[in-house]
């Protein structure tokens, strides 16, 4: 009922000043203003200041660039030739998402043919890229939230001349081996920032995106330099918009004020299972307007191309809120038959309606054919795309004259290159080194990183002061500082996690971590496992990790948590027993910046082990401590984190009854796998059946460690609620319950 | 900005009629009139029709029965006494939890000293229960979505006189053994209807709970008789606001008009990082108008009593929307030095603190003293809630006597009880029917069961029509269909989690379903945990298991997850191969109310496979098919899901060859651990070290059944998108490779 009430609608072609924004200084970023340049070409292009307030038009149909200071010499007028030039253009879109998915026969032609004219005005008007250089750093980032549509995407990389989608790479849509995969894949296709099709998680990332840059701006733009400058947008559809993780991500959005953050709603009213109507009710504008967001509904996406020029304006110049632009749009716009219906979502239209379809839209051309006009027009987003570039490099030579220290600290990030000696920073401990929880030890190594790693930024869902992740030395990223490095995430475990995919893939040498108590990962694991699908480093501090969280019971204590990390793909489990582990798992965490780690940590305090060491923890699974020679141990003791103290007490006892005992750490199985077979006899010698694992959490998994005949020592049920000590003893997770399994094993 | 100006404030004693609601029919619900009435005792109460329009009272600091008939004749004032009396009956509640977390030295004491005044307007004037017996059917429910909280609880079910929750239990709060665990657990603590604790399951919980009465009375209710009648409240904090889940349910309560369900907001301002200026700067208010949601402002939650119980009156009055009413309170409300802070959110206040706070409060107790006013005031509960429920056996008997059918079928639901032979309703399936998807063959198994289990309910989030859970003889539960039985939950995997979970706990013959894409349980893993521990026997219908999805590609397809939910305590993992394996993976899941069922169901077609049957599916694992003789095959093969097929087809090959080879079916690993050693020998001998499995998914874990000397043939790494058949082939989950495998075995 208030829904509509205070929806702020444009329709019209002329920007408005929006004064009740506050903000009317002209800054690089207040680049919006007279409508009526025309397009640049870039053989044209001179050089001018960009903080000339008429240096670029947004809104028109005309395209200048908009943050370079590349300007149009010469001026190309679009009249009505250039309408039916813009129609071709979007029909061209269309066709090659329809001719891709029929080939393929599987696919989603839906979201392309209705969001056709937004992503035209995307790519070919709006955004700032280099298709030869897809990372090039201050390119505008977009992301498909609505990855099922991911043809519209390969698409405009097709278009604006990206090489890795080529005509082959569309006939050969979702076949094996393809850069074109049935969604939005960032380590297969050089153009797509992020990975997609999970719904809501590609809006989150876009948050973090959003958030790096806002962040990079404020450490490293200066009053005559803006070196980091991009805008971010967005498409999502309602899906997306269900899921709770966009909320998440979006209510954050609005409390940071990401005022370059652009995000289009495809609202057509169907989804998989029909009409919106029969799941989704809510009023979208009404709830983005409580988060914070700037609202814009544009009420034809389908040919309304000004509408969507004028909204793409008035989101600019919302300097300090994010802008949601609701485009109505009609899903499989075009086709006759199938058009605003769930069954154009995600199948193959049949050649018939193709037919059908491409009659309707008036297009004669055979499947995947670009018309020559569409491609000569798109044609220049190579040159532009090399002369953006180029003109950037040479703002940061200027930049880098003035701003040595700033330059090569940016350099740094954006190469991804760590500074030398950087793993010198991190902590070590002895013996003699007082007990504390790892999750304290875990403070220390990311204090003592944040003074060598630049790119070292993060946070916790509300439980800053648990999972001990405070960065002493800097204050909170919030709306007025975001230069600072502590990100206060609130109690959104999945919205933070798609957050730090964001940050981790803006830039090489951002480091994101992010932490939660490790139960938590349950709330995340979809966007932990985009983490590792998408090659995106991010750390994660995982605090009370077991049981020996002891009060709060079965609901916080985690059983399975590690087997299941265990089992995903491409990600590094690692449970450090004490300080030295701990070290050593933060430098294993940096070092793979493509491959994301996550930190079990305890809650409880843990003595600082003798034999413990960094370099033990890059192996995976190492001894601690052995009496025995000849690699012939009586027994393997094998303990994780907070039950490696165990395993080395119950050694202890079992060498005073004269066994030879070795104990083991198996800080991470995934970096024991990729040791060599001789290091793994090493430690593990096949002849030595007798092992005996402890950790706190579940069997399962660990046979293939100790093998058939020896024994795992763990939980198999839910926790309880009570003093760590008294469940450790009661659940017989204590070095009695090794030594005995020991015992039986020796005979 | 919006935000205040559309926000409804309820300050008022006085009951608004809130005409743009629409309802104006009286009816069982139309119960909230004339404030004034008095406090009933039971002695009292005579009986009247429910349907007097001044039946009741709510939003005086009178307590009437407001649904039963049961009245007051004595009349008894509540005058400047009272206010003393509900004071001290506040503060008894507040110094209960101070003194539990005293003496745990561990717990939550900010938000029970903060919402004790809310809790004792629902539990002492507000909510129909019996005390005696926490699980009478018609009780209003309540669920502290603010789990951590729970001393407000169990100092709530104590003065109530609850049986599990006596001097002694607050005495031994988070102690081992004791029943008041560290967050409320249903199955530890009668009278907690669900278990909460992470964030946001409660309230999602409670949209369950509020949908299971909307549905039942549908069902159930007659135009004389309104035999099914309650509320469900819900306190919420901060945190649940922040989390995804929230929103997601919170937008189906909305759409789906839960009018009988009542949140409140404890507005404190106050998470664990501190302000939530930090992270948490949306308009809650607006967003809930967005989703729907009628919404109250109490702006002192702290002594507004009376503002308290107005708007509760407002919120019954509004009978089409759920309602918020936001109580803005203050954590740990009268402890001088630590209210309004982080510090009293979860930690002991401390001996000096708890003192400082006995004299601000002028409470001379000693600790767990509940003094004797209050004691004798809250007496009448048990007397009153046996009244209630004797009140209502009555007019279930009624009930009987003229719909008797109907009487039955709603016992059935309320004792759990199946009916006799309903799994004889479970199709079977010889070799010779046709092949086909699990997915499909699920949907048979649940358009049969559908006819004889009257709890059947359930559906899919937004994949109706790809997981095939639509039943055909019902058409959608919707705010004006409630009766009906496919429920539509949108893109909100975790959401629709929870509500299942709270369906399932409403009544022990409620048997939801509920179903998206297997990879996307990681969307609601946390809500299936709790399923698991809360002993909520949902049924998750979880189809395109595998790579075998095809071309959607590896952000769709599950690789760990098998793996992951095996490793999850009291949970059912079920993988079939084919019909008669689908129907017994039902007949599991429906017979196991008390642990939920995740069924893993392929996209592809399978055929019929002889050997398989329901009875051996209840055996977890079983063999198929065998030539061998003596229980000494050379080799066991064993397979899963779609993958048994290749089993067999492999063991095909290798009988042409003369070998003597058994083919074990391995559908639930936990099944088959419950079996006798016997059964368990009988399938897989322990002379027989040569054994092959294979499963399109991790290795992870198999070692346990493989052995050392076996192979597990899997997939220990991300999928790809491509066509189904090709992507077996490439990864190598071929009979081709089984047989290479048992060879290398076999010398």
């Amino acid at each position: 009922m208030a829904a509509s009430s205070s929806l702020t609608v444009s329709q019209s072609l002329v920007g408005r000043t929006r004064a009740h924004h506050g903000s009317t200084t002209t800054t690089h970023s207040d680049r919006l203003s007279l409508p009526g340049f025309s397009l640049s070409t870039l053989a044209g292009r001179g050089i001018k200041s960009s903080s000339s307030p008429s240096s670029l038009v947004v809104g028109s149909r005309k395209r200048v660039n908009s943050r370079s200071a590349v300007r149009a010499a010469a001026v190309e007028t679009l009249d009505k030739t250039d309408t039916t030039l813009v129609e071709n253009s979007i029909n061209t879109i269309r066709f090659l998402a329809i001719d891709a998915v029929e080939k393929a026969n599987s696919g989603h032609p839906g979201l392309p043919m209705g969001c056709a004219p937004m992503g035209h005005i995307l790519y070919d008007e709006v955004m700032e890229y280099n298709p030869k250089n897809p990372k090039w750093f201050n390119r505008d980032r977009f992301v498909l939230s609505a990855g099922h549509g991911c043809m519209l995407q390969y698409a405009l990389l097709h278009l604006a001349g990206y090489d890795s989608v080529k005509e082959e790479d569309l006939k050969s849509f979702r076949q094996w081996g393809s850069q074109t995969p049935g969604h939005p894949e960032n380590f297969e296709t050089p153009g797509v920032e992020v990975t997609t099709g999970p719904l809501g998680q590609g809006i989150a990332n876009a948050v973090g995106l959003a958030l790096a840059e806002k962040h990079l701006a404020a450490r490293f733009n200066k009053p005559d330099c803006d070196i980091v400058d991009h805008y971010t947008y967005v498409i999502l559809g309602d899906g997306c918009q269900m899921e709770g993780i966009a909320n998440e991500a979006c209510s954050l959005a609005g409390h940071w004020g990401l005022g370059k953050l652009i995000a289009f709603y495809d609202d057509n009213h169907i989804s998989i299972d029909g009409d919106t109507d029969i799941a989704f009710t809510e009023s979208v504008d009404t709830r983005f307007e409580g988060l914070g967001w700037h609202v814009i509904w544009v009420k034809n996406g389908n040919t309304g191309y000004d509408e969507i020029r004028a909204a793409i304006k008035e989101a600019k110049a919302v300097k300090d809120k994010p802008t949601l632009i609701k485009v109505t749009t009609t899903i499989g716009y075009g086709s006759p038959n199938k058009a605003n219906s769930y069954s154009v979502h995600g199948s193959a239209l049949g050649a018939k309606e193709v037919d059908a379809t491409r009659k309707n839209l008036g297009w004669p051309y055979e499947p995947f054919h670009v018309p020559e006009d569409v491609k000569k027009h798109w044609s220049r987003h190579v040159p532009e795309g090399a002369a953006l570039e180029a003109e950037w490099n040479a703002k940061f030579a200027e930049y880098e004259k003035k701003y040595k220290e700033e330059a090569a600290e940016l350099k740094s990030l954006i190469s991804g290159e760590l500074p030398a000696g950087w793993d010198k920073a991190l902590p070590t401990y002895t013996p003699e080194s007082p007990a504390d929880a790892t999750r304290n030890l875990s403070q220390q190594c990311l204090n003592a990183l944040a003074k060598v790693l630049p790119g070292l930024l993060g946070g916790s869902a509300d439980l800053a002061s648990s999972n001990m992740t405070l960065l002493k030395m800097y204050g909170d990223f919030q709306k007025d500082t975001p230069e600072e490095r502590n990100v206060r995430f609130g109690v959104r475990e999945h919205g933070m996690g798609a957050i730090c995919n964001g940050i981790a893939l803006h830039s090489p040498g951002l480091i994101p971590y992010c932490a939660t108590f490790f139960v938590f990962t349950d709330y995340m694991r979809a966007a932990i496992r985009i983490s590792a699908l998408s090659e995106a480093g991010v750390i994660y501090v995982m605090t009370h990790d077991s049981i020996g969280l002891g009060e709060d019971g079965p609901t916080h204590q985690p059983i399975e948590h590690l087997a299941s990390f265990r089992a995903m793909p491409n990600i590094l489990m690692l449970r450090p027993a004490d300080g030295n582990e701990t070290a050593g798992a933060y430098k294993v965490a940096v070092l793979n910046k493509k491959r994301p780690s996550i930190l079990a940590l305890s809650r409880q305090k843990l003595p600082q082990l003798p034999g413990t060491s960094i370099e033990g923890v890059e192996k995976g699974g190492y001894i601690i401590s052995d009496n025995s020679s000849g690699n012939k141990p009586d027994v393997i003791l094998i303990g994780t984190g907070s039950e490696l103290e165990i395993s080395a007490k119950a050694a202890d006892e079992l060498r005073k009854e004269g066994k030879a005992v070795r104990v083991v750490s198996f800080v991470s199985w995934e970096l024991f796998d990729e040791q060599s077979d001789a290091y793994k006899e090493s430690v593990l010698p096949a002849a030595v059946s007798a092992r005996v694992s402890i950790e706190a959490g579940t069997t399962f998994g660990w046979e293939k460690i100790v093998g058939s005949k020896g024994k795992a020592i763990g939980i198999d049920r839910f926790g309880a609620s009570a003093p760590a000590g008294k469940i450790y003893k009661e659940f017989g997770i204590t070095a009695e319950a090794v030594i005995a399994a020991a015992k039986s094993m020796l005979g």
